[in-house]
């Protein structure tokens, strides 16, 4: 039984106060706050347990080594993957993308071949391929949302032709909450022949995620944003593809022998892991992961349902405040912008005055906001922690800012 | 004045046990441990401080953008680099070597041209130049050892030739713990237009670095040999050179504008920090660098010398001991051998048994073991917190190891 009073004591964090209010914390899109378990882990790494990685011979480094490498079990199970050997550890969802990028898709594609992205791609998935077209020519092709914010998988599907090469979408806007049906678009892909990266860096934190089921190639996220630990992260990639990859990071551990002639690599996944690795944050990303499943995804998921439909009926009863985004089953990240002169800074420096945390800007989503026809908006986006009195804040907060600037 | 014994109570896992004996942990080369103000830091990050960076406009995200970007300066008065701008963040001197080669190197080296390395390179500073070799044809140029584990300047000046376009070398070998003049090596790459790189892993730890005195292009540093974090790290890097870079990984922060057709990029050092950085790592990487800049890097430098005095004539007493490397005015770090049968393995697993950590394996520098024909070897590295007594627990489980496989 889901208690969210329970799950918000086991965050430090929430029980604080910002500009004299209690902290109601709506930037979740941007970074998830840690639960004690996760900052335990950590403390407990760094000043019981730690020790470099893989290379030691000695009691402290093989403990850190158990711990560290556990965690590839535990993320193959929370995206139910095959094979532990098909998690590689990044730092972040910008990591993983880029290491796609070099790894796999800049030796193969010649200019002219195409990448299919959906508008409502973050910058994390758009600016790599961008590189590849600036530096070998290739071809982005935009897929267009519907205008209630929605993606028609047919449409993804009608712009993959023969000289496409990868499809990369989001499984869900980290704008406007639209969540992608992502196994259509990788059925219809691995069809004919093309791969596909689902961006989960949102898709993840709110929705159980099974990548046999998706049927994707690369799937990929962020351990920040999953109330785990900053610059943790991985990615998950099919086995076909890791073996068609060639090395990106090149330093220790990669390496099975380096002479001043060349190099043996090591076997995948290590092959993709460079260098010491973001030790403790790992461990922290696995104990955060733990804590979710243990909570249930089906049961963040169905609070979370809760929550966006509350805030659906709430912020749309707002006639002067325009929601960007309405597509059906939505999840709960709500953009918008305010009528008059308000500009989304104003907005959320007004919110802030009441406690109540929002991101402003563009949210890493140009063509988005391009599409949009606004160059910046207010997001509210939601976790497992919060609640519809929390949602009733945001709305006295906003009230109070439409006052201020109408 | 320098305390060793009120610095060890600055480490809370220096007061553990291992295998029932005091741990002694002599395994810094590979990472070093974390004191409590860095601890605190990360726990404080996350329990009361935490949200994304940059892009916030809330109080939350403010502090953390504020206490993060501190750092920036903190990293430039420890490395006396002239501006701010020229220290970009990174995950560790692995991603640091690989930014520079991949965002530097790759788009203007052609076959043919030539990278001077030192045989004593660890592999985060070689594999990054054979992917150019593999993949660009460019050549390395090998700079051999003396017989004592030094590096002779003049042997890397005459390795320089028309087609040399970097020098990338090491300031203080982490097997062999020899201290290179990279200030001469730079000046007389800088005399003949050639950029350099050192590879500051080791050195940045033992001794006081100033970029503009050595006069290197690129100094790269890691975290948590620094007693940081894991996952955080630096690397300086001269503005002209700055200038010279295309984008490395892409994402968010790193570009102005992202539209269909293309991008606008931030202006350095943002443009090579992509997505969400390890926020929390990196402040307390901050956190470490004030500690020991509060202790005094000549302190540190003082007390370790102290130590690799202490070392050397007790480790160079064990006559069936084989010393590797023993140049005039080398670092606290201790690579052996023991004559008969016993394996560097087998040294460590008996030391461990005594609560002493050392590495044992190849260290991460292939060519290095190459010269030194040997495979393998047991390394003691030190620290500020270590002591003489410590070396003496080193020579005492030695002489078991001895005795067991003799």
């Amino acid at each position: 039984m889901f208690d969210v009073n329970a799950i918000r004591r086991d965050f430090p964090i929430l029980s604080r106060q910002v500009n004299g209010k209690p902290l109601v914390y709506l930037d979740n899109g941007a970074s998830a706050q840690k639960p004690q378990v996760v900052i335990d882990a950590i403390t407990r790494g760094y000043a019981e347990e730690y020790a470099n990685v893989h290379r030691g011979l000695h009691y402290l480094s093989n403990l850190a080594t158990e711990k560290y490498e556990g965690v590839r079990g535990k993320v193959q199970r929370f995206l139910n993957a095959g094979h532990e050997e098909e998690i590689v550890f990044t730092s972040g969802t910008t990591e993983g993308i880029n290491l796609v990028s070099y790894a796999w898709a800049a030796p193969r594609m010649e200019a002219g071949d195409e990448i299919v992205l959906s508008v409502m791609e973050h910058h994390a998935n758009i600016v790599p391929w961008h590189f590849l077209r600036e530096r070998q020519g290739v071809v982005i092709k935009w897929v267009e949302m519907e205008a209630d914010g929605s993606l028609d998988p047919q449409k993804v599907i009608d712009a993959m032709g023969p000289k496409t090469k990868l499809v990369a979408i989001t499984q869900m806007s980290n704008v406007l909450g639209t969540v992608v049906d992502v196994k259509t678009i990788c059925a219809a892909a691995r069809a004919r022949g093309i791969p596909t990266l689902v961006d989960g860096s949102q898709g993840a934190v709110h929705m159980p995620v099974d990548v046999q089921d998706i049927g994707c190639d690369f799937y990929a996220i962020t351990g920040h944003k999953l109330y785990g630990p900053s610059g943790s992260g991985a990615i998950y990639i099919r086995h076909e593809r890791m073996a068609e990859m060639r090395p990106f990071l090149g330093g220790g551990d990669m390496i099975r022998e380096v002479t001043r002639e060349g190099i043996c690599y090591a076997d995948p996944p290590m092959k993709f892991e460079a260098g010491t690795p973001g030790i403790v944050q790992t461990i922290g990303l696995g104990v955060a992961l733990d804590y979710m499943m243990e909570i249930g995804l089906e049961n963040i998921a169905a609070h979370e349902r809760r929550l966006a439909d509350y805030a659906t009926e709430k912020l749309h009863g707002l006639n002067w405040l325009n929601v960007q985004g309405q597509a059906p089953g939505k999840g709960a990240i709500f953009s918008f912008t305010m009528e008059g002169a308000a500009h989304a800074h104003d907005i959320s420096t007004i919110l802030d005055k009441k406690g109540v945390a929002v991101r402003a800007g563009h949210h890493c989503a140009g063509p988005l906001m391009e599409t949009l026809g606004i160059t910046a908006s207010c997001r509210a986006s939601f976790a497992m922690y919060n609640t519809t009195q929390e949602v009733d804040a945001l709305v006295e907060a906003l009230e109070l800012a439409h006052e201020l600037f109408a």
